[in-house]
């Protein structure tokens, strides 16, 4: 799973009938410090995650696999909302 | 899904007959402002997008999961147009 | 799917026997213009393409969805040969 | 599968109820020296690794074929605890 | 599929009990002249490729495609060893 930010959100209209009531997520990956860098994609969420929080992203067939995106036409789930991080013995993040 | 902007359209003659009928788009991944870069691929339309829309495409096997590409040797799907996109709470995009 | 440029062949006799009979081609991917780049890979033919057409690609799974590579152990597919190309309302390729 | 090494832990409340009880461990692809470099990612443990250990992840669906993983939201898990890597002829890495 | 070179061997016990007996291979990724680059990964072989070789690797689900790798964890197989290779209308490698 990557770690990633949530910076934002996505509305749409016109989208596949089997997206309809899910949330778009605008997010971006981060590194263990929770510093985003690189081009943001856009995920489903599956926990009730909110702009700012730090979260896991499943991919592919992966994100079909929680009950709001089975069968869908989706490739990247919100998973979890990450609480913290320690790395190298260090605590590198932590939820606010 | 990628964000993505739908950048032309490619024509095939020679191809899987499962195609047949299908729409291929040429889209190139965009950032949050839908400024586009990188090489461009190709995306069955499954919402009825056209050259100019900023959309959200699915790759693999969730590109699969849309009535227009179940079951065909196609990896990616445009399975929404974005009408619009806010990011660190600023409006980024916006469907003119 | 990639814009790919069928560049050569490759031959192997050890092999999975479910890959016997099949033709390995090796492509790389190219821009709208069918120029290409990056390390080279190898596609299983499925529509007859020939070394220097510009065709389209789909991997992963997507691949074992045409009747040659079906539960075969492939993840890249030739799917489409491509006739033309039209780009930011520009013909960017025609086959010749 | 990547070659990659244990560097953290993650910890999150708020996760897709088939998460519950699965070790979210921090790790970090490496070379064959066990060198890491790029940005981590979290997997899911299968075989008892610990921080510091040098494993192998495996992606997309296959990372939901062990019986910890089956039909859960995750892409990536840790399948081994690597011992030793000899890469042309000699040694390079070797558990302590 | 990828064109990789066998670099080495990996050695595992504490692994899912799926990977018993199978043959763990360091491969990397090369161009059509067999010159290798970039990190190595892990792949299982199907063919009995030896440490030298030129294969081809298949990727993600359609890993599992062989007998030696059907619903087990792993996400990269080695499902042909390569005999030649011409590009462009040049022989760029020949097995020695």
């Amino acid at each position: 799973m990557l770690i990633a930010r949530v910076i934002g959100t996505a509305v749409s209209t016109m989208k596949d009938e089997k997206l309809e009531g899910r949330k778009l997520l605008v997010v971006q990956q981060t590194d263990e410090y929770g510093k985003a860098s690189g081009k943001p994609f856009v995920a489903i969420d599956s926990v009730d995650a909110g702009v700012g929080d730090l979260v896991l992203t499943a991919a592919g067939s992966s994100a079909r696999q929680t009950t709001v995106t089975k069968d869908r036409p989706v490739d990247a789930v919100i998973m979890a909302v990450i609480d913290s991080l320690e790395v190298e013995g260090k605590s590198t993040f932590r939820k606010s």
